[in-house]
């Protein structure tokens, strides 16, 4: 993600805020994906194209900004991800009902 | 997130749509992190505590999420997301606007 | 809402795009009440107290955050919203699936 | 919105999860409008076309999904957005900083 930046010379665009938004952006394209689907036939209905693509399309340009954001903000994400999952396992014993984090 | 959500039997609540709308609770956790600071100046304000940790951890649950939504989807998400990269870097040569993607 | 920030004097907050990812915010919290019910018990269980009353609340602060976007953008808010129904009222015959707007 | 769902036989879609996730999708196409603009400049931006038509889109499809969201769980959407505006004029006297709610 930095060597594209740079390659474009993008950097100048991608202030937290800006960068926030296009991520709220990609969510909304992953959430057109499912919205009609029935609930229960979701996961299945997932496994067959082509929303089988779309869905990692959408999923991974999620995950592209959200490692751009990181990145703008100097965050170590893979460092804070495990310190959560660590934190929340704690938190929530086995057993703990559904509302995690 | 699987021998997580596994040691606790959350995956009957697991479905993409209820996992999606999870997503964005923490996306909503994240924006308002930054809501209100100046868009120039939020990047350098994200170096100093309580800021710093507090987006790591939003970021983190946005990132948890995401990839136990590419686990419920069977999707591989970190190879999506390299061909994505791939695909943009062929998409917006270098020189192109900032609209990617 | 005008009068309201213009007492508190919070009208230099108030750029698209920070107004926008307060929306976000509220959009999240929304989220969060609903994600771990059962898709199909969802109205039902909205019926009754406290999701009711929190449920009303969310809403509210969506609705407050998008008539303030509106106002900071000069949109006639009421008047638009009229004009894209009727829009999807002609291209979204009775029959149409549901993929609208 | 009743209506127009009711003349469309739409309703079985329009559980709130659904409805809910199409929510989120607009929220989406609205940040992809703003996401790039300079955060100063947004505003004055947005009185131009073809942004000032595309906003008013965008913010009335948010508005459409709402209404039926309330409609959905029964909820009186204008008693309730100003009785939280009542409380929260409470909760934040003039010379509140601006995190509200």
């Amino acid at each position: 993600m930095r060597e594209f930046t740079a390659d474009r010379q993008w950097s100048p665009y991608h202030d937290p805020k800006s960068v926030l938004l296009a991520l709220v952006g990609e969510v909304g394209e992953l959430a057109e994906l499912f919205q009609w689907l029935p609930a229960d036939a979701a996961q299945e209905l997932a496994r067959d194209e082509p929303l089988r693509t779309r869905a990692g399309e959408e999923l991974s340009d999620v995950l592209l900004y959200l490692i751009l954001l990181a990145d703008v903000l100097g965050i170590d994400l893979a460092t804070s991800a495990n310190a959560k999952l660590t934190d929340a396992a704690l938190r929530y014993p086995p057993g703990t009902g559904p509302d995690w984090p």
